[in-house]
């Protein structure tokens, strides 16, 4: 379970109570609930960074849903031997290339979600019921009609030349280490990193490996390069301006 | 699970701990351990709000208990087909109202509680043992003597004219919306709503429906009447004095 | 699980999602994930402190690990019948006294930790699956060869005379409640306590004992005594220059 709902109010423990009503054994887990409000790119991202985690069959509910009421679709999408279940909004759609088997369908199976559905709270009424009966073991199919052209997000790509390749930070996490979009096996690690006005020589194996309170670029957990600060926070040095990254080869 | 305990400390696990011990498979979901402190009239809002959609015979364990420690009763309630386990200081009393069955037992069974009990964690040492005795299949009896007059608090009621309800803001939540004590059924969607010192003309249907930053009125995912500002936060712009609203019929 | 991740980004839900990849009917429980950030001292204390409340058997895994990547062991530890997975750093050390049968093995055997391990995220690669296996019943002699040495941290020890005990604030809560490591054991109900320059008479028996705002000493709920302010936090009136607590004994 994914959303924006914040971690103060109520609403992620009624959708837990939604899931239990209907799928007593149901295991819950919650990623957080704090991904900034409305943020899907960023929730996008974190869904392609974690769900490969959890084994096959599991049910990914991510509400992160500004468009909740409107016109959007509540959508269920099979996809790499897991479920996701949420607003068409492209909060799944990073996960929906490279993978065999796609399915993304309209929940609109009244027996799959609640009697009454609210406009203004889907997650309570239509994600968390459909998502435990997936869980139960209902058929994709069932839920609703194929949606032929879901709403896709892209990441930027990076851009390579034979000496270098130029990227972007798509993502800063609660630590300040801001992570690239340049993959960590493309780049050698004797190359020289441009950021933020700054230059960093070397790719570092860990985020220890430096002495405290310098500037690093390393290979993170999600495969791709990192701007890092050993001991401190690379976004609290470098601020929101520094956007672009560049790796030149040696 | 419901506290006031912050979300930092090990309060909230060691109480998760000791219903473990006691009942290995138990399923215990967090509702929110951020209840600002000591803030009971707003957990028993809360509960109110989610506990319905937990299925039949769900365990709701809420401690904020400013009185721990002090002659206040520790209860365990029978209500609505659930069962409620916490201070006696009316954080379960909203529910009582319009139940049948309605149960409120002083724990005290000595066989359903720790061995050692505290006087600054009931929390561990009464609430959590005697939720997973309950959970087990304890009769409620077995906990304790009856409680003939368990504590109750009372939300304001709107008072309504032939023109027009004037309400009260029970609840903000962490997006600012700013919910109401008006039923949303009780008013028509072409009301003008009066909150603090401004006008709405009309009631939406959704967050999404008006363009971003303009204040309105919908009816919220409880059913309530609430304020909130499309894309924006209500309670930033309105403040803490907007606490009286009116809904004028048209 | 405990660790410093913050609760914002997926890192914790990943360690989750490869437990229950390798242990679907692993139960999981959150104790937090904001230890603040490489604080392995308080973390230690904490574990010390809830550990015992989860059942014989429990799988405690702790990753604060500043030193991730470096040449500091990964360990399973088994004492006082359960386990604990994490860095060996001393997060775990606070518990090897006064237990029986304390293990501590080096985590190396590659059937049970993830095939690629990456430097940055031992938690996800090293710490969750050998919880998983561990929580399975693999034993912990199977995971790698004993340690000979871990690393230990001790807390200060209280100072005794005849007519007083001097201690220190080993521990300040979200409440600003503030643990020293004095027994409240070793204190007579009616000594004195000096703190921060303030004096206190008598030791309460609850939070809700004192007046609104008045400066009370009181055993608090892991056995030592606590400095702490009725509906207040001692720590906002005390602040962090108050760490040496002396208590006379009348």
């Amino acid at each position: 379970m994914l959303t924006d709902f914040g971690s103060k109010d109520h609403y992620a423990g009624s959708m837990k109570g939604v899931v239990y009503g209907i799928n007593p054994g149901a295991v819950i887990a919650d990623i957080t609930h704090d991904v900034p409000r409305h943020d899907v790119r960023r929730a996008a991202f974190m869904i392609k960074s974690f769900y490969k985690f959890f084994p096959p069959g599991t049910v990914h509910v991510a509400v992160i849903d500004p468009g909740v009421g409107s016109g959007r679709l509540p959508v269920a999408v099979s996809a790499d031997e897991r479920y996701f279940v949420g607003p068409d909004n492209g909060v799944f759609s990073l996960i929906y290339e490279n993978t065999h088997n796609l399915k993304v369908v309209r929940i609109e199976n009244t027996a799959c979600i609640r009697d009454e559905v609210s406009d203004t709270f889907h997650g309570r009424d239509i994600f968390a019921p459909a998502a435990a009966h997936l869980s139960l073991g209902t058929n994709i199919e069932d839920l609703g009609p194929p949606v032929s052209s879901p709403v896709r997000l892209s990441l930027p790509a990076p851009v390579f030349t034979n000496k270098d390749v130029s990227g972007e930070i798509i993502y800063t996490d609660s630590f300040g280490n801001m992570v690239t979009n340049i993959p960590g096996k493309s780049v050698p690690s004797n190359s020289r990193v441009q950021v933020g006005g700054r230059r960093i020589n070397g790719i570092s194996g860990s985020y220890s490996e430096a002495p405290g309170g310098r500037l690093i670029a390393l290979t993170g957990s999600t495969g791709l390069i990192e701007i890092a600060v050993s001991e401190g926070s690379a976004y609290e040095l470098l601020g929101k301006s520094a956007s672009g990254v560049k790796v030149i080869f040696d």
